[in-house]
């Protein structure tokens, strides 16, 4: 347990900052934030969902800031996306002040993305920006460690109301995942594998020959896992911390999963479910557009599948209203559609006026295939 | 009216930005932000009070506007520090759903601090931050347009939900102040003085000799007089944008102001009036250290009383409930009382830890003295 954890470097000049991979490291929060110069002269917060205190996450992560000498607020939110709103950013904003948080206070957001995404909301405006500590428990949530993505949703639309605001570290334990459910796993594993097809030829075929252990979450295959996937994202980020060009390769399958995750209200899909499915579209888009050979297509929707991630656009969402809630994605620019196509796997390309035609023929025709 | 604008360079890396000082600039809005680089493709929106709505000066910004090929929409919120709260933030939000703004869209806040501080936390969050171009009507507002603070403010405490979000450029429409009501003047004037007591012995004293044509709002004057109180504070900002070091001297006569204005509930004084009474006591604390002669306060409190502002420790709040008031400013870290005080007129020093008793003594002193 005492072993020296992995870490992976982002890059972004005096934002930079490190993400600490291993076993059992909740329990070493407290040593970890002192290394990386959180002070424990103010109050902290740690912001967590009911789920997640449930299962000691939260005791071992308390415990250990405290012994570390930081004193200890806890604010528990009730788990589900329909908590990332500006009302539980707002019980947040109360909750500091009733600890007493001042500028030099961090925030610890020990959770998934939901927990991720609105204590970094809050703590990228609380006094104009306090210190962000990210604790992901989910595996989907390595994603959001990295880019310093916030945000809450708004009634119209996800994560409309945000920030950048990175954090100071990112202590990713291993052993959460463990008390995770089987479904956020595969969930997880979409991004994972989107961060191969984007940019790491290498990295996807080691995913395609290690399924079976990362299945089983084998704690060493997970680690590496883990440790490349957020390299490759801190790679892209650090090119564009904004998200004014390269950035927008990651936004690879998420044209389609988005729309999907927006017309289905948040409530059948996972994040990493709808995804799949638009990452599963996008590939057809691609060899449509004569870019990559059904080969790979089918290879693609392999492995999402052998994951256990649905690759099929729903029967019961009508491809025209899909097509709109495309055109109107906060990502589109004056309602063109804007796609990103892979060139070959391990390498993608973000294509704009895409015809709107040929996406909706080919969102008709997958839907008619699956039946 | 064509005659070339004055202009003031905010000098930071990438988010650099000009300030355009003029008589009747609000007719030329459009023209300026097409030559500040702010796109026409998407939509954009104007968001105003309705006291400066009801000035013209709405008109004639949003008839500029539309002259250089913008679609603008308008969002008129109640004047009044009550407005700049997050429900009204969310009611911007809507707004900006419903006029179609996207990722290159662009928020103007026509009006006072309050719009300025509202609009832009709005542009700084909608979408992660979209284009913000302000256009300040109030003489207060020239400060606030200067170092891309913005903020809405919490029940507990002022300004304490915020960010930093630099506009892409200010026009200032020296016109605008004939409408704005003496006492509003005045309270803008407060700054003014700040920003020559704390870095610009030569503007103070030209500030001194200019007194009467000021009170006259004479065109000339007022923009040489925005032109220098600008030029100081983009100069403490550009050498510190996020507030980790010298910024911290813009807070002179602000540590007792906010605590006027907090404990007499914003509502009996105007932030430049607080921050009068702050200054003025500020002035008599650094000759209390032995920083400065007493003729030096004495020339200060004639300033600031020529101009019609308060110096005053005002009788009817308690001298206690100020210095707690202080120690929980969110300046403070720790509770422990900064004050920045003057080393001469033009100079002045970030001092921390200051004694509470000594404090608490002037208070009772001066509170006693003005009876
Ligand atoms: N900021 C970014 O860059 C970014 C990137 C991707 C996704 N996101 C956001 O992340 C959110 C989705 O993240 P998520 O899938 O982690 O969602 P989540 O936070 O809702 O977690 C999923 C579920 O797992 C539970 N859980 C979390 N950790 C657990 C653990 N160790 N043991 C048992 N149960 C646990 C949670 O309570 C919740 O019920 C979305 O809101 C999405 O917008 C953000
Ligand atoms: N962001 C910063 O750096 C910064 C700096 C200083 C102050 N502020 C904030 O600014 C606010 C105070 O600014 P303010 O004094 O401009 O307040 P304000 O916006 O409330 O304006 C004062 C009054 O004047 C009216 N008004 C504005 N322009 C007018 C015009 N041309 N003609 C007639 N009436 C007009 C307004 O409707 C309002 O009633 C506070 O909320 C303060 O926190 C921010
Ligand atoms: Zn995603
Ligand atoms: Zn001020």
């Amino acid at each position: 347990m005492s072993r020296k954890e992995r870490r992976v470097r982002v890059d972004l000049a005096d934002r930079s900052y490190d993400i600490a991979i291993g076993e059992g490291l909740t329990g070493r929060l407290g040593e970890l934030a002192l290394e990386a110069g959180v002070g424990t002269s103010s109050n902290c917060l740690v912001v967590t969902d009911d789920n997640v205190a449930k299962t000691g996450h939260l005791r071992r992560a308390v415990d250990s800031l405290q012994r570390s000498g930081y004193k200890v607020f806890e604010a528990i939110i009730p788990a589900g996306e329909e908590s990332k709103n500006l009302r539980k950013a707002e019980l947040l904003y109360d909750k500091a002040f009733e600890a007493g948080l001042d500028r030099k206070s961090a925030i610890f957001a020990l959770g998934g993305g939901v927990v991720g995404d609105l204590a970094g909301f809050v703590a990228a405006t609380y006094m104009r920006g306090i210190v962000f500590i990210q604790v992901p428990t989910t595996l989907l949530a390595h994603d959001s460690s990295v880019g310093g993505k916030v945000a809450v949703n708004h009634p119209k639309g996800k994560n409309v109301i945000g920030a950048f605001h990175q954090p100071k570290l990112v202590v990713y334990d291993i052993s959460a995942l463990n008390t995770l459910p089987e479904r956020e796993i595969r969930s997880g594993l979409a991004e994972v594998i989107k961060h191969g097809l984007i940019w790491d030829a290498d990295f996807y075929e080691w995913l395609e020959s290690s399924t079976d252990r990362i299945k089983a979450l084998d704690p060493q295959i997970m680690e590496d896992l883990l440790a490349r996937s957020c390299s490759i994202k801190a790679a892209v980020v650090a090119q564009d911390e904004k998200e004014n060009g390269l950035r927008a390769i990651l936004n690879f399958g998420h044209t389609l999963g988005h729309a999907i995750e927006s017309l289905s209200k948040y409530g059948t899909y996972t994040h990493g479910e709808a995804i799949s499915i638009g990452m599963a579209f996008a590939s057809e888009m691609s060899a449509e557009f004569g870019r990559i050979n059904r080969d790979s297509v089918e290879r693609i929707c392999g492995l999402l599948e052998r994951i256990g991630l649905p690759t099929e656009v729903p029967l019961d969402l009508d491809p025209k209203e899909l097509l709109n809630s495309m055109k109107q994605d906060k990502k589109a620019t004056g309602g063109n559609l804007t796609f990103v196509l892979l060139s070959e796997i391990g390498r993608v390309e973000v294509v704009k006026n895409i015809d709107e035609a040929k996406v909706l023929d080919l969102l008709c025709r997958l839907g008619r295939k699956s039946v």
